[in-house]
């Protein structure tokens, strides 16, 4: 016997499909948006159908926005000879939460990746070359922000050789301790890194 | 400046409003979407509008339901005379998940909370006496199967003697040791009421 009503089983059924959000967490979301007035929860459902209607890619940086160029690359404020790659938009989220990038950006959409069969061809790679090549030498600098992990070190080490006879600056963020970080609990790998890139102390 | 889509912030919004969820889950979750095919996104969207227009109250039960009365209410095949008063609808669909139990449900939407100015008036317990009363002797037990905690205590303490007249056999569910769990780490309620309601070894 079908013993709760279809729609909130479809609701339940949806929200688990959500990266993270396991059955139980789906039932609580479906019976919190069940107990909600209706306006708020009509709310989210257009929030999320006009995030797929209006969000489209910018052409130069490939980060998601709703102007073709997005807001940063058209942006006169922006240094348009540094460019910082990343892998993601939410990268880009995180690097603008610091206010202290003044740069553009490129979306590679994602890092090589054997292991999953991701390949250069997947990534947005030949786009940031012509990007370079063509800007006529006004790149000075490319700061090369993949993940400090396995797949993103490899797709920074595939980028470099591209980028190097166009005669621009390339970069890597630094790496160490994080902020507030306790050496005790550091793994050896990060030590390692923030003994390595050891600096003057000016204090 | 708006350096993201502003379609893109206002969806991280909406889901950061519900339970549970914080702002880093609210970006993963939209960046998902953004990433998923635009089916599965709609199906998303539609599943949450169907729920709010699709779902009501059983005038019997007050459980969640699409027709009134609800299928278990109006199912022969159901023990009309066995009552279990839950407290939410999420606990039906817990004891249904059993397979064990072939009564009827009563919903209280809730459970009395003098903290939380959470009276008998905002329950459906008016409703319960009302159907126990009108089923003309049909009714022979009624579980109140409320939380085992202070709130359901309580509430179950305030049902019974309304129902007691009415000539009913009034039953709580069993407390003990959960299935699987440890005597060394049970708390001291949990094992002093396991102990009290310790029954005859059949083995």
């Amino acid at each position: 016997m079908q013993t709760t009503a279809a729609a909130v089983t479809a609701l339940i059924e949806e929200f688990a499909k959500l990266p993270g959000i396991g059955p139980k967490t789906a039932q609580r979301l479906t019976f919190f948006l069940l107990r909600s007035p209706a306006d708020q929860t009509r709310r989210l459902a257009d929030a999320i159908i006009r995030m797929k209607e209006q969000v489209i890619t910018c052409s130069t940086c490939f980060n998601i926005t709703e102007t073709d160029p997005c807001p940063i690359c058209a942006s006169p404020q922006r240094d348009h000879g540094l460019i910082c790659v990343v892998e993601e938009p939410l990268d880009v989220l995180a690097i603008e939460k610091t206010d202290t990038f003044r740069g553009v950006y490129h979306v590679l959409n994602g890092a090589l990746s054997p292991m999953e069969g991701i390949g250069p061809k997947d990534l947005r790679i030949a786009e940031l070359v012509a990007r370079v090549q063509h800007s006529s030498g006004e790149v000075r600098e490319v700061i090369l922000a993949t993940n400090p992990n396995y797949e993103g070190d490899y797709t920074a080490a595939y980028i470099a050789p591209l980028l190097r006879p166009l005669n621009v600056t390339l970069t890597r963020l630094a790496r160490g301790l994080p902020l507030g970080g306790d050496l005790e609990y550091a793994d050896e790998g990060t030590l390692s890194r923030a003994l390595e890139g050891r600096r003057a102390f000016e204090g």
